[in-house]
């Protein structure tokens, strides 16, 4: 897309620090780093978010996944990663060209800390079995 | 694996509220939901993380996470989603079979809020580019 920041990397029209192409995705590392070896991994097509994503582009995209993964590991020996995509403004989105985060993990100053609150007592059994049946039927529809 | 939860919750020995399901993958309700409809993807293979994933396992599990995206988001309206796997105990795993999250996002009343502190001034140009020659070497070696 030709206003899309990642497409331009893609293009090469924007440089970018690349780890990885083929002829699905490309990985560069992430300009703006929470932690040491932040990398993103795109697919070349451009799909706003994974609710635009064909079967195959997801197919294509997460395929390499372990690779990148484990040579980020095998590089900045983290205490551990998270992966994550994030899917609209209000979910932390910014650039609309799908994007999976590697994030190393380190130890307290880490740049990415999730606050996880769980919250079992407002979706009680019934719920989530009533939210499930939906989801089921939007599923198959 | 005998003693894994998510191994029982796949062979029906644990109940779970699944939504979802095909010869290489799991998909089920989380029953410590974050926000509404907080599901997870697994795959039927116990892998413990994306470190250990095949890509073929890789490539056939994230094949349907649009559709599931799409089914929840079709449900429980959101205003976005991410999407989140983590590996390590230090990076938020508590089930050692590896697990991708769904969680739809609201407001701020949301369960699960990432802190994002960018770290540009640590990582220079030049920082990141030894660290992708290091991370490329670890991907063709």
């Amino acid at each position: 897309m030709s206003d899309c920041i990642f497409c331009k990397i893609i293009d090469g029209s924007i440089p970018s620090t690349k780890i990885y192409e083929d002829e699905y995705v490309y990985a560069f590392m992430d300009i703006s780093p929470l932690t040491k070896g932040h990398t993103l991994l795109i697919p070349k097509e451009h799909v706003a978010n994974v609710f635009e994503m064909s079967e195959e582009t997801a197919s294509n995209l997460f395929k390499v996944a372990p690779r990148i993964a484990n040579a980020i590991k095998d590089t900045v020996n983290p205490a551990g990663m998270n992966l994550l995509n994030n899917n609209g403004e209000k979910a932390g989105q910014s650039v609309f060209h799908f994007h999976l985060h590697f994030i190393p993990r380190y130890d307290e100053t880490d740049g990415y800390k999730p606050t996880w609150v769980t919250k079992e007592s407002e979706f009680t059994q019934e719920v989530v079995k009533q939210l499930s049946d939906e989801i089921i039927a939007n599923l198959n529809k």
